[in-house]
């Protein structure tokens, strides 16, 4: 794969992100996609079936990150501790590039009832992944399921606060996705 | 309206989740589905505005009545005994009928990519719901935010219990329910 070859996955998704929210989601059409990105229809297909796959690819890999974090925890790491641990995995592969993409998807997503819809099932496939790692490292049904979906939680209140930064923070996902979690952890002491 | 056209509505969910199972959700057309509840298609539209929407109907009025609970638990309730009342106020709107229709439903879900993502959609909607009924009872966000997760997996798995029955115990989804949530508020207790 040459050089060009290999940046025009980057450059469809970021393409497809900024025409998402020029012309909404269901009004982009996989050729203007292409055309953007500077290449031929063939090689966005080369990269995704679809527009839906595309998007769908970038969430695919976040929930690969936070179950590897939680599975690569320290085998006394609490259920918590676990779901941190995957969080910062997942945290790590969002740098400045994230950043900017993360704030152009914000745009599409205010634009589109279907992106919403994704974005929606987003939080559920990363409950899906945190709740089956965590069952794989023993812990009882019940308690993964909560400890996934405070993971969940800490992950998008961290996300929400991480994109509407600036690019000197760019860094910092992790820090806002762990000290969201400190606080649900909290909370949660708090019912009975 | 006449008793046949209040009757409609029934009709026309039953025909439908009927005639998904049967074909899948894509394949199935308002015309079907009209045809099947023995009404025309005008009046399929007095009902709903696409065959989506009459999927959409359900969730909504669960998502009324989980909230509903909520804000009439007694003042002094905690979260999640506001929690209980709101699956408690849910689950008495589904009696016998509901469970000839969950029955049905499980088929046609598991025969179509696209309500599988609508049925996950349900769980935000769910929680979303729940979250705002407790902060309006005063309940700070963090606490609120978890203590809506619980009553919403509580509620998946007494419904899937639930619908797994036979007819004697249609009655029994509320029972589920609270003990689903019993058992996840003792395993929250756990976490650290």
């Amino acid at each position: 794969m040459s050089r060009w070859e290999a940046g025009a996955r980057e450059r469809l998704v970021v393409g497809a992100v900024d025409l998402f929210a020029e012309h909404g989601y269901d009004a982009t059409t996989v050729t203007q996609i292409a055309e953007r990105a500077g290449v031929t229809k063939s090689t966005f297909f080369r990269h995704f079936s679809d527009k839906r796959e595309l998007l769908v690819a970038g969430q695919e890999t976040l929930s690969r990150l936070l179950a590897l974090g939680i599975a690569e925890a320290p085998g006394n790491a609490s259920p918590l501790e676990a779901v941190a641990a995957g969080l910062q995995r997942a945290s790590g592969a969002m740098g400045l590039r994230s950043l900017d993409l993360a704030q152009r998807l914000k745009a599409a997503v205010a634009a589109s009832a279907e992106l919403q819809e994704r974005d929606a099932l987003k939080s559920v496939s990363f409950a899906a992944a945190m709740t089956t790692a965590l069952i794989a490292r023993g812990v009882p049904d019940s308690t993964a399921a909560i400890a996934a979906e405070l993971g969940v939680l800490a992950f998008k209140r961290g996300f929400a606060e991480w994109s509407q930064g600036d690019r000197s923070t760019a860094d910092d996902l992790a820090r806002h996705a762990l000290a969201a979690l400190d606080e649900l952890r909290a909370a949660s002491a708090t019912l009975r």
